[in-house]
Parts: structure tokens; C-alpha cells; sequence
């Protein structure tokens, strides 16, 4: 275990919130991340209401899910069938700043005292006060609130409350609708503004009056257009000044009266929407100002009221208790309720693998989606996983035609990583190569069904992803005559990125034997969908006869799984003379380098192993646990909470509980240094998996929720509720009990240590823990 | 066998010439390659004396050798250690440009008749005559003579001859330095200009007076900057009437007086020089005076008559005769021809793929020299051998940082493609994993060694540069203990670039093997290098081991060689059903598609046994000949020649004859369609291979020249001169007789169809060709 044990813990703990006090520059952009909010559609950085000094490293950027720029790839040599364009995940206009300004001196955080904000997870809610002083000695108090309605995808909305301290007079507002920023300003960077916002986006139209200010943008090299309004709700001694208006911002000016002592509070409304089809200009102005007009008909209290609903009603369903520690209390709780803001819950956007966290990874979608996040949302929010499936059914005929880019006369093949549904990866061995995202995406659909039995969706939409997935992989894969006819899969990338283009990946050949054997069992439970589909009966024989002869490769000496046909023969990583700051070894050493070595960035057998639950006996998980896991560096964020799974499976919940640990507060802790450009949503949602398949021990079967509870000694109680097929479970474990208790549906039975436990709605059935 | 057959034979077939006739558009541009002219420092297309017109399409170029400019590669996802600039071979001004005029109307192709073209291959003249005529009837007779001479690297020479058929009067002559040249100019190309040469320079400084113009330039992203300078010698009634200077061109107007009838001779003299180092623009300009003053002190008789006695004296030792077949004839003469234009013999200068001609590949140089080029100079012009070798010991150092920043503390790692010793490949998979170009680099020490014995050589620069790529392989390979300490080379690409990344590439480790033995037999026969490089016992053993251990993977099943650890395990491509326009197939297959499939593009194990002479017994040459070459696609022009010498030593001379045949006609018919970009020159000089290994069957031993002549049917005769040793040896062959003579040097023994034969300076020793 190399884990990274370096933390920077910028906010404080507290099982609720993130504290936050005072100001380091430093860990401005680390914050900025940690305390963005985001409801699924719109995501905006934890950044200030008021501007921020340019010689502070800051990173501003609001994003709308699921809409994107589009830009040529450039290759030094390319090649056919190379991803061309790059989609980017689409910064639009900030809407936060409020910018106050006393005699002409603007309020900054240079000039604060006092400053404190909390994030309030269980409310979705930043929370900031502080005091400035000017250079002439007057002072303030400022207080302000700010959230992401969860109620209304379209709104942002704000609430400023300015007290003078020792003065009456008055004071400047301008209110900005920028789109204008630079994404990522770094001091003595020479690249100030590189990455604008103005490089993604065509101004179309600007609309501002003295209520109202609305912008609409073209994204470059897309079709989709964006819309921003705002609008406020002053008091009445506000004085409208002016506007002004400019290519890329529109501000306006306001004049505050303020008496010494008394609040003034304000609102600011920001909406956003966007059309990427038919609607015209005229059509999306009506739009945007229809959505500014239902906003500025409520008050900021019965909007506010109506958020914190969902959040409530969101952890009723969602939270997660731990005994014993707070800081994992706190890790878990900001885990999930990022994955709650960074979801797509339209059917049209996906969760990226930073959420709307920040620029890292453009916004890109990947297997985290459905390795990672669909299997906890399908037992924790069933309707927001498929409408994660649903996004990606939405992209299948991209897929098809990306499978015909690769050679493939039929099937389906998911990029890589996109936004839209074409590969946007520009280095194939770590992307278009990694053919085992079809394999997830058939691993995500069998998760949901196994959780929901939603046949509607099966039948809809999941059935076809899996026949086109299925048809690639008869295509890729071939039935070796030189090897008895086994079926083998050449020239793919596994999930470990440390190892590149190898000849049947153990994970990748696995996966697909899983998936053919599911989608077989999903044809003969559904036998109207072979004729929907025209699948013969001797295409089903050929996914039978792939499954039957799947080649799994197999080391007899070393009594493992081997990762791929080569891995085993490689030169050992030399890990004693590689020091510390050589990791990642990614940022420090040539790809060929680090792909002839046995050396992991991340689970790849060891992940299988957890996904294959019991087709794979114990031993031969804890064999290959202790061959794999001393080889791996756990470069990335994937890695520690399949680990910690497979070492609670092995009985080592020390492990276990360690590597939790750092899933849990990988970015509370900036345990990768890399938090300031986007949380890594995959481990937060790896993080739940810890808990409930590694120290719950679940695993979701056919037949119902098998338990195997092994909680390690530092945490001795663990709280958590499950969706599973209709019903609310809710699961208690402690060091020496297990209660399950049915809170809603259907009686069910489920299994504790294999032994079968009935449940009806009401009281909890109590089992030893024991295993 | 599935070479590409369809040809554009653009000129004519004659021995000692290419003639053109007429002007067909589409052609121009392959013409233009076709006809370039060079001097292994100068090269430049044989575009015409004036302006083309801009709806044809054609490239101008002129380029200086060695000389480069730099840019930044642009990745989509970069990543350590990736190569981080691309050089480009200079194109300079061009100096070609005569530009007349009759009334303001333009003399250009568009008004020409009896337009003829003959590259003198014997003397390295381009003639041109023609008539062309105005829209008002006056009619011109035109002739020109370029050369760009041999005996002075720094001059492009051009005579031009004009005659009045029907008119007297005055007629004007714009004389061209023109450095704002498009390199690439389509029609109906949108990108026109894209490529100027105004990207790569920027102009320092113009001079120009009545007599004379310079300019000199810095080129971008590099250290080097270069001058150019023309001036003419003109008939007396000539008149000067202006200069017009734009920032990338000098043009000297003149007025010219034609009697009808009689002819008016006159010629422009161009030269070229370049600075990297320490001279300054003064110093610079100072130099490219001093050479404009000396060219113009002689006449261009005296000078032309230097040029010719450098290509009688090259055609001398160099000639081959072919017996029955004017085309070949003309082949391989136009292949020795181009080689010896595009050689470098300054020593810091190298051959690039395409030489001259163009600006294919970007003028980069790659192990084209070392396996295809030097061992024919070696045996024809072996200072300009030594003079190639010389240029990659210039960049040794280059190749020791390449190495450190691959992660091997010891050793060097020649770049896969350079012009100024900077690894310039793009895209690793097929570049910087091609690291037997270190190994090729080896074999064409040992190739020059065998053919000159010279030991000044070995002991200066020849051994460190084995030293130093022998402390590469120890670091890259490794004893693998899983496999009886065999010594084993991974994730390494070999010559076939259809195969990627791969483990024991049997090429790779069987070159290694040639490479380490050769190097202890020099480390042995000169003791004193081991005390100089301080090289000691252990590391001379570790050479030892790594040979005598070094895995070379075998196919028992099969019989054969195995390409590699995984290739024959691999799904067979399907030939039957790809049609002839999916060729070359890296036009159309994605890399993963081409890289799972049991396909090649050129020559792999094969070109190791053609390499590897007698280390591999015939029968198994043949073997592996009859599995491999099926599945090879001869997508590479550097596949047919090796073929040839393959298909040769096994006997089957009507497939070697075929295959020469495509080598030796590869761009005088165009068969891969893309000689309008530059000549093949690797596969120009592997037709000489084809001849010399395969039909005479040498091998150049440490013990002397082994001869196994087999001339195929349809090539009667075969006559070539070789250096050895400071011997000139003249063979010539029949089919039913070989016949050897000694023109000069020591008394030799060689050995014919494995018997001695001693041969004394005088008459030749005759031998039956039977083998």
C-alpha cells in the first residue's frame, strides 16, 4: 500500500459542514472546489460574491451538465480513426458577483476580517459573514447565502445582507453577468486567461434594463445555445444607476442607502437554460425570461424552502451514519452529497468524472459512471441511475457509429470519454483501447436491474445497449484455433492504466463473460425481445458459446488470475529506489517506461474480483489481493475503495478501514493535490461501496441482498438505508449485531452471513454479527 | 505478394536519362520530385525556370541539409517524456526563378509548345527547350541547363538561352531570391500557402544592388540561420532597370535586347550557406559575399565542367549494368543517382527519407540510413558512409539526454526520427518504441567496418557509440527469472509498424545479439577502448550474458521464428475480403484494428534473417519467408527490396525479380502514389541491395566477401563495382558465369558459392555460375 498520506486539510471538521475560517490564498482554489454547489444541471465554484484579486491562484467557473464546446483534436501524427474533436464541458456565465464599493474602494477580501463560510451539506447551502474596513476606516459586516436550487434545475440565487458598522451612507452595488472570465488564473502564470470562457462561447444577443439582464451564447463548434438572466430583489431605498454592457458582461449598478446598524438585505436571481435543437434565438430569449419571471415571482425564502426540502428528503433516504469518527462522517456525507449535485437527472447529461466541480478532465464522462456511481444510486436514488442509463441510451447510435469508425460491421462502441457521444480521447492506448467501458455499461444495467427490477427499462432501452454491446464484442474477439477455439480479446486496455494494448485483460475478458451470461438470462426472461431486436437464435448460441469458452488467464505457478497474457512475464517495478516524489509516476516517467514494468496505477484483477463477486472463490481473491495490491501505486482515485472492498472480503478490515479512509476524504484531504480543478466523483460514490460492500459485506444477487458484515475495530457502528426493488431498508451494524430493518414495501427476504432473514415492514430482525 | 502494380510512368525510359515531353498538370508535381536536383548539402524541385501558375498543382522547394527549423507538437493528452518538438527540414529561397516577359505578357507553361525536359543522369544536368509564343505572335525559343553542383556544395547554377523566332526588340527578365513561396500549392486546396516558407523564417537582412541581392534569415525555433545570394552573368546589351524587395523576395528587373535569330545566353549563379553557431549576421553575410564572389569569378563553363568530372568519377565506381531491361536499367541508375544527391558529406548532415526531393516526412532522418543506406555506401562511397556515421556520433549526446529522460541512467537512445538530434516522433507506438534503431545504428558501424576495416573510425567514434547503445540495451532488457534468466526485451515496436508495442520482437532481440557480440569482437581486437571509456570486466561480461542469453522466440508448432511473444497468437487478417482500395491499410483501419491482426506492413523477421546472413540456416529463412510474406501487405516501400533478397536466397528469383522490379521503379512509376512529395530513398537504395545480396548473393563477412550468385531469368546480366577494403573489385554476371576483377588495391581472396577465389590487379578470374 503506497497511498498518498500528504493531506491539506483546508476546512474544517464537522459531521454537517464544511467549516471554513479565515483566508489563505493557497487554498483558495482548493476551495473553491470543495464548496461549489451544483444541482445535477448547473454547477458554480465555491468563489467569492465579490470579486476576486487577481494575484490570488483562482480557477472561476459555472457549468450547465450535459452541454458542451467542441474543438479539433490536433495530432503531431494522426491517424484513421483517431478521435477528432474534443468536447468541453461548458463554462457560462457567472452569475455570483456582487460587487459592493465604497467610495469608489471595492470591497475585496483583501480588506477582511472575520471571514468564515460554511458549506451546510444538509441543506445545500454556502453560508459566508466577515467584516472589511475601508482604507478610510468605514466598516461593514456582510452576510450572504447562497444555493443551487434542487427544487428549479434553472436557478442560482443569492442572498446579501450588508450592515454598516460606523457609518450611514451610501454605497455602490454592481451586480455582474460575466461571461467574460478567465477559467483558471494562476499567479506568475503566463497563461492568464488561456482557457476564457470567451474562448468556448459567441455572444448572440444582450438584453438589460433596469430590472433585468439576460445574455444568450453560441457554444463553439456545437449547436447548443445558452441563455443567462438575472434579476434582483433590492430594497426600496435601491437606486438602479446603470448599465454596462460590454462583448462578454453585462453589470449593473446599483446605489445602497445604508444606515448604520441596520441590515440591508438583498436578492440576486440568476437563471440558465439552454436548447440544443430546434428553438431559435427569439425562442430561447421567451424562454429564459419566462424562467426569470417564475423566479422573481417567489420569494427567496419559499424557493430557499423548497431546496432544503430535497435535500431533506435526500438525506432521509441517503445518509450514512458512522460510529466513532467525524472526520469520515464528514467524508462520506460530502461524498454523497456531491454525487447528488453533480448527477444529470434529465436523461440528456451524465455525471462527469469532476462533476460540476471544476475544469478537470473537460467534463468528461467515463466508466465512472458505471463501475463507480450507478450501482450506489440504483440503492440509493434508483430514478436518478436510470436516468444516468438513460443518457447513455441516448448516445447509442453515436456508439454504432464509432464501432463502424473501428472496423466493426455491427454493435455498438462507447467512447471513451465524451460529452456527447463521440471519443473525445486523444491518446488511444488509455482511451478508445479501454474497450472495457461497453462492459461497464452492461455492468451498470445489470446493477440497476438487479436493484430495481425495472423490466420497463430493460425493455425500453437496456436490452438493446446490451445486444449492441454484445455484437461489438463477437466482432472484437475471436475464437483462437491455435488455443482450442477459446475466445480471446487482443489489443485492449484494462482499467489499470500502467499496463497498455495487452491480449486478453483478465478484467476486460471476465467482464464480458458477465455480461453475455446476464444479457443471455435477459433474452430467455424476455423472449419478446429477440424478435423486437431480429436476434437469431444462433447469435444467441454464439454469446453462449463466447461465455462458455471465455479465456481467463490463469497463472499455475503463482496460483493467480493473470491480468493479461503478458503482465506476469514483465521486469518488477523497482519501488525501492523510487522515491516519493516520483509519484504519480504518470507526471514522471515515459509511458513505455511504466508499461513494461509490473507495476498498477489501480485495481484491474482485484477490481474484477469485487465485480465478480462470487463466480471467483475467496482464496483465489486473496491470493491475487496479496500478488497485485504490493504492485500497485494507487495513482489513481479508482483504486483505494475497490481495495478497501477487497481487503474486508479477505478479512483485513485494518486495510480495509485505511483505505476507506483515504476514499472518504480524498478530497476533504486534496490527498492527490489535484482537488482544485473538480472532486473525483468516482471514489466519492467508491467511498459508499467502501462501507456497504466492503464493512456490510452486500452483494446484490439474483436472488436477493446477501450481507456479510465485518465492520473493522475503528468503526464500530455503521447506519445506512437501502432502495432495493420498491421497498426502504434500513441497515444498523455494530461490532456485535446486525439489524435490518424493512421501513417500506413488499416483505422481503434477505440473507446475513448466508442465513436467511425475513422481513416485514416494522420492527428490525437483529442478527449476530458474526461471521 | 500484394504489391501495389498500378503505375504513372510520368517520363520516359532511356539509360542514362529521364526524358519529360509535353506538360500534363497532374503530373507536374511528381515531375517536380522526379527531377529535383541536389548535392547532399542543397536540394531543389525541378519546378520550371518561371513561375508556375497558380491553378496547377505543384511544391516548390528548396531545401538545405542539416539545417532545420523547430516547433512545438501539440497533443491532445500529452504526457511525460513525449517528444516535444518537430524539426523541419529549411526550405530556403528559391533561386530558380527567371522570369521573362514579352509586352507584359508573363512567359509561363501556359503558352509553351515542343516542351522538353532531360535529367542528365551521367553529368546531373537538367535541360530544358521549348517554344512558347504570345498572345501577339511573338514566338521564343527557349533552353536552359540547372545543376546544382558537386563540387561546390554551396552553388544552384542555371543557364538560360533565349532566341526571337519572329521579332526583334526588347524583352524583360525578372530575376527571382524568392523566399515567400508557398511549399505546397493544390488546386482547389483551401489550405493554398498554409505551409509558406514565410512560416519556418524570418527575414534578418536584404542587400541588393545592381549586380547581386542577399538575403539572410533566422529559422524558427532553431539556433540556425541561413543566406542566400544570386547574382547573374549577362550579355552586354543586357540592362539593369530595377530591384523590387518585398520582406520574402528580391526581384532583379533586367531589360534584354533579342535579334531575331540569334540566341542570348545568359546565367544566374545562386548560393546557399547556413551559420548554427557562433558567426553573427555580419560574419553571416560576410561568408555568403565571399561565396557569391567566387562563383562569379568563373565561368559557368569552367564551373559545370567541376560538376560533370564529380559525376564521371561517381559513375565509375558506382554504375550498375543491367542486362535485358532498359526500364530497371534506368531504375537503379535514377536510385544511385538520387542517393548520391541526397547524401550528406559534411558530417553534420544525414540522408533523409526522402532526401532533397520534398518535404515528405519532413525531411527527418530515421534508420532508413543505417539498415538500407550506409551498407551500400559502404560498399560504394565509403567516405560518404563515414560522413553519415559521423553525423550520429555528432549526436550522441543528443541521444545520452533522450536516454536519461526515458529513464535509464546509463546508455543512449538514438531518436526514431530527428534532424537536429531531438527525438521528433509524434506518436510513440510507431516512434520512440521503435528502439531498434539503436540496433541499426550498430549495424551500420559494423557494415562500414566490414567493408573499409577502418579502425580510425572504430577507435574515434565507432566504438563509443556502441558502447553507448549496448549500455541502453543492458538497461532496457532484463534476466527474466520466471524464465531461466533468459534475457528478454519488452514493449518495444519492431521494423513492422502494422504490429505495435510488443514483448521479444524477434528483429529486436536477434539485432541486439549481431550488436553485442560485435561489439565484444572490437572491444577485444582494440583492448585499448575498454581503459579509454573506462569499460570494465563485469560490463563486458554482462554483454556476454546478455547475448549468449538472449531470447529469441520460436514457434515449434509452426517452425518458425516467432515475430514475437503474442503475434501468431493473433486473429489472422482478412485478406479474401478487403478490397484493393483499403490499402495501404494505415489509411483506412484504426492502429487497434490493424494491431490485433496477424498483418504486416514490411519486412520484420524476414529483414532479421536477410540481416542476421548465415546465423540463420537457409531452411529456416524459408520457412519463415513462407509464413510471413503471405500476411504482408508491403504497405512500407522499404518491404519489396528485402523481399527481393529473401526470395533470392531461397531460390525463387522470378518473385525476387518481381519484387526488384517495384523497388527499383518505386517512384519513377509512382507506386505508392505519393512520390509528388519526395523519392523513396530507402527503398532506392535497397534495390541495390537487391541486386548486390540477392541476385550476386554477397555477404560481407569478417573474414572477406562471400558471393552466391543466382541472376533470375529475366535479368541476363549483372555488372557493379564494390569498394573493399581499399580494393576496387568489378564483378560481373551471366548466367552462366561470374567473373571478378581486382581494378586496384591489395591482392584479396573471396569466396564464390563458398569457394576461394584469389584474385591479383589485372584480368579478371572467371567462375561458373552454377551454385
Amino acid at each position: 500500500m503506497t497511498l498518498h498520506a500528504d493531506l491539506t486539510r483546508a476546512l474544517g471538521v464537522a459531521e454537517w459542514q464544511l467549516p471554513d475560517s479565515g483566508f489563505t490564498p493557497e487554498l483558495h482554489m482548493l476551495k473553491e472546489t470543495l464548496l461549489s454547489l451544483g444541482n445535477g444541471y448547473i454547477g458554480s465554484r465555491g468563489s467569492f460574491d465579490e470579486a476576486t484579486p487577481a494575484d490570488i491562484t483562482h480557477c472561476e467557473g459555472t457549468y450547465l451538465n450535459g452541454v458542451y464546446s467542441s474543438e479539433p483534436i490536433t495530432y503531431g501524427e494522426s491517424a484513421y480513426g483517431f478521435a477528432r474533436n474534443n468536447h468541453k464541458m461548458l463554462q457560462v456565465a457567472n452569475g455570483k458577483v456582487l460587487q459592493l464599493s465604497v467610495d469608489d474602494e471595492a470591497v475585496t477580501i483583501t480588506g477582511a476580517t472575520e471571514h468564515q463560510r460554511q458549506l451546510d451539506l444538509k441543506t445545500g447551502v454556502l453560508h459566508r459573514q466577515w467584516q472589511w474596513q475601508s482604507r478610510q476606516g468605514k466598516q461593514l459586516q456582510l452576510q450572504s447565502r447562497r444555493f443551487i436550487s434542487q427544487a428549479n434545475p434553472h436557478l442560482l440565487a443569492i442572498e446579501l445582507s450588508v450592515t454598516a458598522l460606523n457609518f450611514s451612507g451610501d454605497i455602490q452595488l454592481d451586480s455582474l453577468l460575466d461571461a467574460g472570465y478567465p477559467g483558471f488564473q494562476k499567479k506568475d502564470d503566463p497563461r492568464v486567461g488561456v482557457m476564457s470562457i470567451a474562448d468556448s462561447l459567441s455572444l448572440r444577443q444582450q438584453h438589460c434594463d433596469a430590472k433585468q439582464a439576460t445574455m444568450l451564447h453560441q457554444a463553439h463548434g456545437s449547436e447548443s445555445r445558452v441563455a443567462a438572466a438575472m434579476s434582483h430583489q433590492l430594497p426600496a431605498n435601491a437606486k438602479w444607476l446603470a448599465n454596462h454592457c460590454t462583448e462578454h458582461c453585462i453589470s449593473q449598478q446599483f446605489q445602497l442607502s445604508l444606515t448604520k446598524g441596520e441590515p440591508l438585505v438583498l436578492h440576486k436571481l440568476v437563471v440558465y437554460c439552454h436548447n440544443n435543437e430546434q428553438a431559435d434565438d427569439s425562442q430561447l430569449q421567451q424562454h429564459i425570461n419566462m424562467l426569470l419571471q417564475q423566479v422573481c415571482a417567489q420569494s427567496f425564502a419559499s424557493q430557499l424552502t423548497a431546496h432544503q426540502q430535497y435535500w431533506a428528503g435526500f438525506w432521509q433516504q441517503a445518509d450514512v451514519k458512522i460510529g466513532g469518527d467525524s472526520a469520515l462522517q464528514q467524508g462520506i456525507r460530502f461524498n454523497l452529497f456531491s454525487l447528488a449535485q453533480a448527477a444529470g437527472r434529465n436523461g440528456v447529461s451524465n455525471i462527469a468524472a469532476k462533476g460540476l466541480s471544476g475544469p478537470g478532465y473537460d467534463g468528461h464522462y467515463f466508466w465512472d459512471t458505471e463501475i463507480y456511481v450507478v450501482p450506489v444510486l440504483s440503492l440509493t436514488q434508483p430514478d436518478t441511475a436510470r436516468q444516468l442509463l438513460t443518457h447513455r441510451f441516448s448516445q447509442l447510435n453515436a456508439a454504432r457509429q464509432r464501432a463502424r469508425q473501428m472496423s466493426h460491421p455491427r454493435g455498438a462502441l462507447y467512447p471513451w470519454r465524451t460529452i456527447g457521444g463521440e471519443e473525445c480521447s486523444a491518446y488511444f492506448p488509455a482511451g478508445t483501447a479501454q474497450y472495457h467501458i461497453n462492459a461497464a455499461i452492461a455492468y451498470a444495467i445489470r446493477s440497476y436491474y438487479l436493484a430495481t427490477a425495472d423490466s420497463h427499462f430493460i425493455r425500453e432501452m437496456g436490452a438493446e445497449m446490451l445486444l449492441e454491446t454484445n455484437r461489438l464484442w463477437l466482432d472484437l474477439g475471436f475464437f483462437n484455433p491455435r488455443q482450442q477455439q477459446r475466445f480471446e480479446i487482443h489489443q485492449v486496455t484494462g482499467p489499470d492504466e500502467y499496463t497498455a494494448i495487452v491480449n486478453n485483460n483478465f478484467y476486460t475478458n471476465a467482464m464480458v463473460q458477465l455480461q453475455l451470461e446476464f444479457s443471455l438470462l435477459i433474452f430467455a426472461d424476455y423472449p419478446e425481445l429477440a424478435a423486437k431486436f431480429e436476434v437469431s437464435n444462433s447469435e444467441l448460441q454464439s454469446w453462449q458459446r463466447a461465455a462458455d469458452n471465455m479465456y481467463l488467464p490463469y497463472d499455475h505457478e503463482l496460483a493467480i488470475q493473470a491480468q493479461d497474457d503478458s503482465f506476469l512475464n514483465k521486469k518488477p517495478w523497482d519501488f525501492a529506489t523510487t522515491p516519493a516524489d516520483k509519484y504519480p509516476l504518470l507526471l514522471h516517467f515515459h509511458p513505455l517506461v511504466i508499461y513494461r514494468h509490473q507495476v498498477l496505477k489501480q485495481a484491474d484483477t482485484v477490481l474484477a474480483n469485487v465485480l465478480l463477486d462470487n463466480r471467483i472463490s475467496p482464496a483465489q481473491k486473496t491470493r491475487d489481493l496479496a500478488y497485485y495490491e504490493p504492485l500497485t501505486t494507487h495513482d489513481s482515485s479508482l483504486s483505494g475503495c475497490i481495495h478497501s472492498i477487497a481487503f474486508a472480503e479477505a478479512g483485513n478490515t485494518e486495510q480495509a478501514h485505511a483505505f476507506f479512509g483515504n476514499s472518504a476524504r480524498m478530497d476533504l484531504d486534496n490527498y492527490h493535490g489535484n482537488t482544485g480543478v473538480g472532486v473525483h466523483i468516482a471514489c466519492m460514490a467508491g467511498s459508499w461501496l467502501s462501507l456497504v460492500m466492503g464493512f456490510a459485506g452486500l452483494r446484490v444477487r439474483k436472488d436477493g441482498l446477501y450481507f456479510q458484515p465485518r465492520l473493522p475495530q475503528a468503526l464500530p457502528e455503521l447506519e445506512f438505508r437501502l432502495c432495493y426493488q420498491n421497498r426502504i431498508l434500513q441497515v444498523s451494524l455494530s461490532a456485535d449485531q446486525a439489524s435490518y430493518q424493512l421501513i417500506s414495501g413488499k416483505p422481503l427476504t434477505l440473507y446475513h452471513a448466508n442465513q436467511a432473514v425475513s422481513l416485514d415492514v416494522g420492527a428490525p430482525v437483529k442478527c449476530s454479527a458474526g461471521v
